[in-house]
């Protein structure tokens, strides 16, 4: 189990993180959303040693991972950033990542690339279009022995194709070796299906820490003639309300779906993606045009 | 009516475009589709005159937009390119927009602009973020008085929100002024609900151009046991066939609607996005890892 405790971090005074608290359990799904600059990267670079926190603790099964080669090496990064030199082969790119980490599955490598068409003997990092160097860096992600996998934007221009062919790969490794990756992405729908839980982060923080299926349930989006349902959400403060004459369509993650609903009031559901929609939508956006 | 014929397009002897055939029809919003790689930018960028076709002929309302400024005035593509000088100010950007085109909407513009806050005032576009910088690309394009409105990855690096906020724009701005909209995008299932129309490209050509209502139709998922689906499909060509011990999943764009569906035989429906996963798959892949 990986825990985080108040973990800050500041650019050039500028704070990004301010006080992340999360748990993360060995052998699960996790989705870390968040709008665009809200610290996400960051927050990952943090738990993965490529960046000091300000302040705070991280501890894998009770031991800080800050200096401690041992637990970072049961953590791997994916992220777009460009670490690998770009003049490597890959083959000699997965030589040198099996000497860093150990055991690095070669068998399943040659089985992805082949499915995604990617020449490891032959490719260069440099001469590898964007979608290819994502689809290295994804394969390497995959056959790393790592426990806690972390994924930052996996899929960031890869065609549909390739993207759902890595969510299916993810999925039969995981399958195969069950370890926990957190998906740090903005395709919220897509990956839905593959996730047991998220992560929310506003403010440089973890505002929401939840099932997927706890939250699909709980998010409803209420509507019909403006008093009935407010009486329907009575003492619940809904995440956005939305009138048009005397109608009021109200978007909550608090449901009282132990309240019986009163007639003309209808009830639908929201999928993940809308739900982190409502969740972090700022006052103003997405008013009418 | 903008008609392309026979477009071809190399890059170093390398064929990009072998022979395009497209009627793009006023006032309707269309989908690029296609794999990474297979020439939707190059193609948008001959379109809109910012590359030379090596054959093939382009005509407007009947006319010829090569070296026809007229004609070029009433299209306009946004494209990730940074094409504008980074060091202006998004005030001074729009007067120039304006110059070229004419007609610039500056009160939708600044509408839009406070929706996504994004200062027009202050804002250097060096400054922005990528995702910002995507935002005042979108921003124009929906403000631009053209008639035909390539979008090339409108909504590449922003998050779910300002995508949402994106669609929502176009579609309103489009039920106030209707003009044609021509987006190439990855992300198909995100837009379905936008378009009018698909063009699929495969190998440098058009491969399919149909409509998303007739395309949904046809689509479908046959699944059974394998004598029964062979016998309900015969003389089709499934785009693809996964058999499992004596089951068989079919995927096809040819369901004959029209004939009795065996017992035990199931006809699933297939979204846009997964209607072009099995279109343009290549051998090989999405195999099983």
């Amino acid at each position: 189990m990986l825990e985080i405790k108040g973990i800050e971090k500041k650019y050039y005074f500028k704070p990004v993180l301010t006080g992340v608290e999360m748990t993360i359990q060995p052998q699960r799904i996790y989705g870390l959303l968040g709008r665009n600059g809200v610290g996400k990267s960051t927050l990952l670079k943090v738990i993965t040693n490529r960046a000091r926190p300000t302040a705070g603790t991280i501890t894998l099964d009770g031991v800080s991972v800050f200096e401690n080669e041992q637990a970072q090496n049961r953590l791997y990064l994916m992220s777009d950033a460009r670490l690998f030199n770009q003049d490597s082969k890959l083959k000699v790119l997965l030589k040198w990542v099996d000497q860093l980490y150990g055991g690095f599955d070669y068998a399943l490598a040659e089985k992805l690339a082949r499915q995604f068409k990617l020449d490891l003997k032959k490719a260069k990092l440099r001469r590898l279009s964007t979608g290819y160097q994502t689809i290295a860096n994804v394969i390497i992600a995959l056959c790393v022995p790592c426990d806690y996998i972390f994924l930052d934007e996996p899929v960031l221009g890869l065609d549909a194709n390739h993207r759902e062919m890595f969510y299916q790969a993810l999925l039969a490794t995981y399958a195969q070796r069950p370890r926990t990756f957190v998906i740090a992405t903005h395709l919220i729908e897509e990956v839905a299906g593959l996730l047991n839980d998220v992560f929310v982060m506003e403010n440089g923080q973890v505002a929401l820490a939840e099932s997927v299926e706890a939250l699909q349930q709980r998010g409803r989006v209420v509507s019909g003639p403006a008093a009935l349902v407010q009486d329907y959400l009575q003492g619940i403060k809904p995440l956005r309300e939305v009138r048009l004459g005397g109608m009021l369509t109200a978007y909550t993650l608090d449901t009282p779906l132990e309240r019986p609903l009163p007639a003309g009031v209808s009830l639908d559901g929201m999928n993940l993606q809308q739900l982190f929609i409502e969740f972090t939508r700022e006052a103003g956006e997405g008013d009418e045009v």
